[in-house]
């Protein structure tokens, strides 16, 4: 962890809730799926909501060949920030009352994934997705791959912070009667819902019961 | 919704999923309440994760005055992101295969609000993140009302992209043996757990046994 790009944001609060834990910052990314990727576009700071995954220690992303914002982010400066909400902190009273996260920030630039390794790369994009999807699917077309666009970017230059405290209530609220802890989110529950234009006698498949049982990893 | 200040990042895919149905952006807006608000600091694009809620048709979020971030915030340009990861949609291929998302944009400056109404703004605040809960609190103090800033953005220039289809497989996947469908979010399960420092016999109350009983509207 270097901090060459990071602004200096950040409040003694915050300071507090800094992490310089490799291992944590790899657990959030195993955590969520989702990141928020911002980049200066016509002059504006914009935070684009995409998937992400951790693979071989690097953010990778992807879509389409066509689209502009991901053409956009090639060789620009862009922070990805990922974000996992996992609780309410309920104090004695609202001041002190907070929520639970963890959150990351990546800072540096996208490079294009080269043609060579795309296939692999989307396999273990996928698999970080939904797993054991892939196993179940034909492999990808020639020209499908040739659609599809992947960045990733370095992890060397990050900043994490955790917010995991239980509330800090003065002593004269901690003496009244009234509660505080956490509300902590154990997770989603799911269900599936089958395409319209799926043939009968088609089960669902393993990837997705075992999504069902365990959904964990996205959110 | 107007236009004026939006990037021109929206790609053919992407623009069929754009909605102007405002009705659909506060209800996206009533179902998290975590959002990314991307600024441009020391020349660089950051988004950092807030919470918020829509209160009287603005996006309002809060935090300590200390906060270097918020006051760098004040009366500049700013992207506010909101979104919703709803499920996974599990095509025949991994080309076809996404998520299920809901996501918008509010584009503008955030204004401060006036301390006069900062405890009013702070209940709703509260009464958004866990319902209930200001009743079952003390009233806030001076010294916490003086040290917590909270910040204001109109409604007024915002984007909203909503995945909702079911796959889009070609008729050769579709005629194959292949499942394809959605996996639908239903929503959290969560518990609660007591402060190390409460008193034995306070009970937990109902703004949290009701949060438990249907945790929605924060992720």
């Amino acid at each position: 962890m270097t901090t060459s790009s990071q602004p200096n944001l950040v409040s003694r609060r915050m300071l507090e809730k800094m992490s310089t834990d490799r291992s944590q910052l790899d657990k959030l990314l195993a955590g969520t799926v989702l990141a928020h990727v911002a980049t200066i576009v016509d002059g504006r700071a914009v935070a684009m909501p995409t998937e992400c995954a951790e693979i071989d220690g690097r953010i990778v992303i992807h879509g389409s060949t066509g689209s502009r914002w991901l053409r956009a982010l090639l060789n620009t400066d862009a922070t990805v920030t990922v974000t996992k909400l996992s609780g309410l902190v309920v104090a004695r009273s609202l001041f002190e009352s907070s929520v639970l996260y963890e959150s990351a920030m990546i800072f540096g630039r996208f490079t294009k994934v080269a043609a060579e390794h795309t296939d692999t790369m989307l396999l273990k994009l996928s698999e970080r997705l939904l797993p054991g999807r892939p196993a179940e699917t034909r492999p990808s077309l020639k020209k499908e791959l040739a659609a599809t666009m992947l960045l990733q970017m370095e992890i060397t230059d990050w900043s994490l912070r955790v917010s995991a405290d239980m509330p800090d209530d003065p002593p004269v609220d901690v003496a009244g009667d009234t509660w505080a802890g956490h509300i902590v989110f154990d997770g989603l529950t799911a269900h599936a819902v089958a395409a319209p234009d799926l043939a009968d006698g088609i089960a669902v498949p393993a990837s997705v019961e075992n999504f069902l049982d365990n959904p964990r990893g996205i959110i």
